[in-house]
């Protein structure tokens, strides 16, 4: 490769491109939505999720004092659903309604699936060991959810600054991975 | 959505699509790569990447023992590599050798970059508390490279046993995000 050094302040654009979810909390007969792309698989059953969720979010407080929320996969029809939940803030914003989104109960918490996501994941905090230092949440997924009428979801993955990579084609090679 | 109830073992493939990454360490005069998935940046800057290595790799002990390593990052044109890299171990193969990948010197750290690849984050650990219970390294991005001459790189995400969804189009939405 022709080598050019790269800023560090970007280095996140190069490694965050994980699908972007749509993070739900509830708390005192109130939901939220959160757009997240600061998240990785930790332990693959009970699968263990751990995710950075900046105490600047309103998100942040609902999680901390419910250890509850859904992680909600969308696609790219949801595209500005996603950008608009990452632009505002549930403490001034009722996001479902202001963005056309639909709440459907959980089994396993209260907080809700987003009815348009093609798969969901009720989660637990399993430990919040390192929430002081770094926000950093590991959860439990208890209930997973998906569409199964949906075949090659164009799942979003944010590049940074608002460009996302809407995923591509598939292909398969000869792996032992899980 | 339709709703069906989904294996919590198969969770891991709906979340883990971040670009998968070739992990390179090097110790005692030997280079090891690995093939990865489960990361995700944990703050800005500097750059702090979360990562899961499992303790049955190789590379586990060569990052335990050096605190080094560097996150390549590949491209499709790579993909029977990454394949290959994945479905061995460095403890009987050269997999530099092996797969005809090129080591270069890296700045900061021992461990090598990968030629072929087109971006490079030299890492170092900055914090190994949850090491023992979940293999969670926390790493610091001490140098970046990039390949100046390589425009919208077609990244690989693992969608779980071997298929990988390779990054299509980007779109650009009114976002404040970083």
């Amino acid at each position: 490769m022709a080598r050019k050094s790269f800023p560090l302040s970007k280095v996140y654009g190069l490694l965050e491109p994980g699908p972007v979810v749509l993070v739900t909390t509830a708390r005192k007969g109130r939901a939220n939505i959160m757009t997240m792309s600061w998240h990785t698989m930790m332990e693959f059953e009970p699968p263990l999720v751990g995710c950075v969720i900046s105490n600047r979010n309103h998100s942040f407080g609902m999680l901390k004092a419910t250890g509850e929320c859904v992680i909600n996969i969308p696609t790219v029809e949801l595209a500005a659903q996603v950008a608009a939940c990452g632009n505002t803030s549930g403490r001034t914003l009722d996001k479902f309604r202001a963005f056309g989104l639909t709440p459907a109960a959980a089994s396993r918490v209260k907080a809700p699936l987003i009815d348009e996501c093609y798969a969901a994941l009720e989660c637990k905090v399993a430990d919040a060991k390192l929430v002081a230092k770094y926000c950093f949440f590991i959860l439990e997924v208890v209930k997973a959810w998906i569409d199964p009428a949906r075949k090659n979801p164009r799942t979003l993955h944010h590049l940074g600054k608002g460009a996302f990579m809407v995923a591509g084609r598939t292909i398969k090679l000869r792996s032992r991975a899980k």
